[in-house]
């Protein structure tokens, strides 16, 4: 398991380094925002005064919710299942983003309910899906920490690839309910005002999937302070492996986008088995969710878009990419006053 | 000059069936959220349910202001020229954003108050800079008509050599200046609220532009009902210009993303001279300039980005295009619930 010395801390060095550069390009002091906040975050995180997100990886992380059979989402089971096989044959929306921005895709089933074809797929299976958390745990502490250490080992892989950004997404049907579920006790909150949508569900079935989730909390009895306890009792495979991906990539210096709701729960559970994770960790967009913002001020962040998406699999992330890439391409192509021969402004 | 008539109504067919088509995609309805709608919009101005944006084309349009002897910009006005200068080396922030989304660069020089070295820069000068406009008119309404033409010419030129979406930058020194006045005018608001740090003048001169902008409008009385002398009287060449290919634009049909402050001044000057531009205008982001918010809000305008930019060139417009892009492949490239065997879910 990760202890916080694995996690290796910020270079503010590097970061400082940029922040002095980028006022001698050829644009007004502070005038491109936030990329340049990104370009000086993106030094700290790799140790280089002209970092490199490219290529990027987008790992998807699959698996199935016992809960589900509570009826908490608009789609069925099985269609985890199908969309691990629309992945494979590149027709989901994260297949058309990934290809947009370059990225290696890798499709791992952490646990679905059903056998996959294995062409196309990383099986790392723990088991065929949660169990139904209202009635038991959701998994045991040790294949909550495979799951954890199943996202670690795909973080590496993409790394040792040669990506320099990963980008972290799931599928998993009433994965809204188990990360809803988990915020709640991480954060200390009510249900009620985290639930949402999720896929998509009636107005009217929002009621039935707060009391599933108030049903559950109650039961289960899970210790805020004890992460992978509260991710063995109450969370999701693929959650736990997203989970392990951030903590994987924080420790290898890889800036890592973070998506919507699931994954910032994700993102939340690794910060608090490892606070370190939170420095390499860029939230990439907001969710319609309306439990995404307080996952968000949990961490203390401020998404890059807000484009009212609800659709995961790591679409809002890839879709953030290009910002990332220009700002890179910011340090590394603009050219200086000096070199310009562009006379610098006074903005005493 | 453009009369209503020449801008094509969009094609609402095309854009319902987008939207009837985007239900069949495997995603939750509506969980792309305002890729969606951008998609929906894009069917609309080109008529094409599988629309296409590219490549895009960025049009940087540049010119000198008399006003800039007023001491309202942090930086000396030779500064235009050697900006200008540093486009056609590729140095500048644009070019760096240009290069990664594989557009088309143009500079056009409508009035920049020196010779340039013609290589690389298209030299349709209208006059070396505007007069200084708290003394007299900015410009004849002769050379309004001039520089907007130019602008029409040059989104034409675009389009010609196959650009499927347009881009429209700017650079001259003292160009918040003339928009803040030309803003104040054309959507009846006091000039304070509106007056920003341009390119980061300090605070204690915000007063002093201010004080310029109220002196130029009482001293040059534009009726705000005749757009072409408000241009003339307190305008720009380049924003002029810009106006021009925002009508060039929509005139063939091709989307064509807004920038920030001055690009939005431009837009809604161009709206003022034939209102159906606005369907082709797409708001890139959301600028500091104080004055954006009232341009946008006069344009019902909502943009795709907030990144707390103010640097202008079509930097801003140029980020939001990956946007763009994602929204017709999404279109293109997904599957649909029926092909890849993706069970629909039940959202009622």
């Amino acid at each position: 398991m990760f202890t916080p010395d694995a996690i290796p801390p910020l270079d503010r060095d590097a970061g400082d380094r940029v922040r002095g550069y980028l006022d001698t390009l050829t644009k007004p002091p502070g005038s491109l925002g936030r990329l340049e906040q990104l370009a000086i975050a993106l030094a700290e995180m790799t140790g280089d005064a002209f970092p490199d997100v490219t290529p990027p990886a987008v790992l998807v992380f699959a698996a199935d919710h016992g809960v589900a059979h509570e009826g908490v989402s608009a789609f069925p089971q099985h269609v985890t299942a199908q969309m691990v096989a629309n992945f494979v044959a590149g027709g989901a929306a994260i297949n058309v983003f990934a290809r947009q921005i370059g990225a290696r895709l890798e499709v791992i089933d952490v646990g679905v309910a059903a056998e996959l074809p294995g062409e196309g797929v990383v099986v790392d299976k723990v088991r065929a899906g949660t169990a139904n958390f209202t009635r038991q745990d959701a998994m045991s502490r040790a294949e909550a920490r495979q799951a954890l250490d199943i996202g670690v080992r795909a973080a590496n892989r993409a790394i040792d690839a040669g990506c320099r950004c990963l980008i972290v997404g799931e599928m998993g049907i009433a994965n809204t309910t188990a990360s809803s579920a988990m915020l709640a006790v991480l954060a200390g909150e009510a249900v009620g005002p985290l639930v949402g949508a999720g896929t998509g569900i009636a107005e009217s079935r929002l009621a039935h999937k707060t009391a599933v989730i108030e049903r559950a909390i109650a039961a289960r009895q899970a210790d805020p302070d004890d992460p992978l306890e509260l991710l063995a009792k109450l969370g999701g495979l693929e959650i736990g492996a997203m989970a392990g991906a951030f903590l994987g990539s924080a420790a290898r210096r890889r800036p890592v986008l973070v998506d919507g709701f699931i994954a910032t729960v994700a993102a939340l559970l690794a910060c608090r088995l490892c606070p370190a994770t939170r420095d390499y960790l860029i939230f990439a967009h907001r969710s319609c969710e309306p439990g995404h913002e307080v996952a968000l001020s949990a961490l203390a962040a401020t998404p890059l878009l807000d484009l009212q998406m609800r659709l995961g699999e790591g679409s809002g992330a890839a879709l953030a990419f290009p910002l990332l890439q220009a700002a890179t391409r910011m340090l590394a192509e603009m050219a200086t006053f000096d070199a310009a021969g562009v006379a610098a402004g006074d903005t005493r």
